[in-house]
């Protein structure tokens, strides 16, 4: 902080990521694939490694027209971005900027807040119910858009494709957004939507289920209109958002839809394994639709559980918010990973484990 | 446009990145540097590419204490990010806005405007003299912050150290961003003033010197104060970035200092003699001490001269622009580009030209 700091900068409250460790563990705690890229994707990174120059192409689009292709849409439906953050970012601003309040749920991607503090957009924040499920007619109201998280994070629960379609329904003058980060590990995506919604915006990544976190490549899906916005905003900020790597390894990744199944298939298959272990030792687990599992213990407190797993090498997320301070997100790794998670958390479990103050059970 | 679209949407107005050909030509519109990148930068991407699956260091420690380390500064004066211009992008948005107008000269890189536009920030154009030169006194008056472009694009002029110094002595409550993108190419970096200048914010870029246009990286350097402000932006915008592509390839390129002294040389002496080769054509050269030239013909108008090189194969930039729109932006290619480029004024210049209305020549 220093006098050059402006009232807006002082107020700014940043998204804090996930910790990314220097000492080998086993990493839970960022929703990361533990399958790696398609080679393909690597080898079209490692062929681009000496064309780059040249700028690359500032409107990436062979990129756009293959995620267009597979959608059934043009590559005049498609916008990229420097991961989904950054389109989420581009869209809050292009489409929010209404005066009423953006709308989302209490229990969502905390990054919400923070593009919201930065574009200056107030908030109403809708309570999940108890279970952690959306009620959809408590989004109604006046506001300037909503989004949905669809799986929600870091719930995991998806909600069904018609009542996505009732919300965009139900707000025809507001964009809609659905961060679908997570969807192609059980939801169903909304992009199927987009035809006939003008007021759908539909967000991916690259980062989850294609296994390039490390390459920084999202996407979003929408009628032109809403590309158009979301292109002004980008050339306003940065011309070339995605580098020669970026747009080359996330065109292969999409190509190479076998490798992309498979792992898909894999990750499924060990969440739902390790759901059912997890439930065995007495926690609760929502049905994850995601690549991570939201679970709380009856006895243990979230803080007890997180700190005990990391001395034990293993690292998970815990939020220490209100509501969910007593669970853990849980990025489902190799079915190695899941093993050693569990083992771990069987050792924190059975040991004595409790601060002099007791903090460590839960109350009640 | 549509219902969807704010107000602040319809009236924003983006920058114009130059034009990326689809098919061959001699390139010398968007001032990329012809010999390509370290080896040793290919070599670390190539190394890199099957790591994708993890998040990148959202920090980017390494690359910024490399930078640092070159510069006798710690890790904590040096700022990373998606290109220069989204380094700007953040820059502006985090310290200037103090009400007042930002200033910068009325001749300079379009993309000042984009950023004031996009932050809603008031603007002051200061006019350079005839000769293209930065009066400094003229920068003087109330306002938000300032940004000198040294060298200048697209005139290529640099303004030396003493008066970058007097600029930021004149005005010590407002942050001055110096952005040295092509400072490697000839002129003196403020870099070294960073220690006792706590209002200078030295923005530079890898896509120029070190010729990865393609990667997308950019940095800052300043005091520490300066660079909590710009993470506090960005971390409410994009946690990561940087991919770890980026990251990889920047820091080695950042470290083949022999490379980068190399081709800069290189680039330099081209530079000198195609601006002796154009002087012998008639034109007026502004001595550059960038990777370019902007070059006017005493006869020709320069959108003339641009269409024609463009029908000869030579892509140059124009802008339409009041004051310089009889200049022609020339990117230093290699000595066969630019023996190509002469050639091909020569028979742009050769030809009648004159248009039915005679608007191939300049008035007067």
């Amino acid at each position: 902080m220093s006098r050059f700091w402006s009232p807006f900068l002082h107020d700014l409250s940043p998204y804090v990521p996930g910790e990314q460790p220097r000492r080998p563990m086993v990493k839970l705690n960022t929703n990361e694939n533990p399958y790696g890229p398609s080679p393909r994707a690597i080898a079209a990174i490692r062929a681009c490694a000496d064309g780059l120059r040249l700028y690359p192409d500032p409107e990436a689009a062979a990129l756009r027209g293959a995620v267009g292709r597979t959608l059934g849409l043009g590559a005049d439906h498609v916008f990229v971005g420097n991961g989904s953050d950054e389109v989420l970012g581009h869209a809050f601003n292009a489409f929010f900027r209404h005066g009423g309040p953006v709308v989302f749920p209490d229990i969502t991607y905390a990054f919400y807040d923070s593009y919201c503090r930065l574009y200056g957009l107030p908030v109403r924040r809708v309570p999940l119910r108890a279970d952690l499920t959306l009620d959809p007619a408590a989004l109604d109201g006046p506001s300037a858009g909503l989004v949905i998280a669809n799986p929600n994070a870091p719930t995991g629960l998806a909600l069904p494709l018609d009542r996505v379609r009732g919300i965009l329904r139900a707000h025809p003058d507001r964009v809609v957004i659905v961060d679908e980060a997570y969807v192609d590990f059980g939801a169903d995506s909304a992009a199927t939507l987009v035809a006939e919604h003008d007021n759908l915006l539909v967000v991916q990544t690259f980062s989850k289920s294609r296994s390039l976190a490390g390459l920084r490549v999202g996407f979003a899906v929408g009628q032109p209109h809403l590309m158009d916005g979301l292109r002004r905003v980008k050339d306003s900020f940065n011309s070339y958002p995605l580098g020669i790597p970026a747009q080359a390894g996330a065109l292969a990744a999409w190509e190479d839809r076998d490798w992309f199944e498979e792992t898909r298939r894999r990750v499924i298959a060990d969440r739902d394994q390790l759901a059912a272990a997890l439930r065995q030792r007495g926690f609760d687990v929502p049905p994850s639709q995601a690549n991570f599992l939201f679970a709380a213990n009856p006895t243990w407190t979230g803080a007890h559980l997180a700190s005990g797993l990391r001395a034990e090498g293993v690292l998970v997320r815990h939020f220490p918010a209100p509501r969910i301070k007593d669970r853990l997100r849980i990025s489902i790794g190799t079915a190695e990973d899941c093993a050693r998670l569990l083992s771990a958390l069987d050792a924190v479990m059975a040991a004595p484990g409790l601060t002099s103050s007791g903090s460590a059970c839960r109350p009640g």
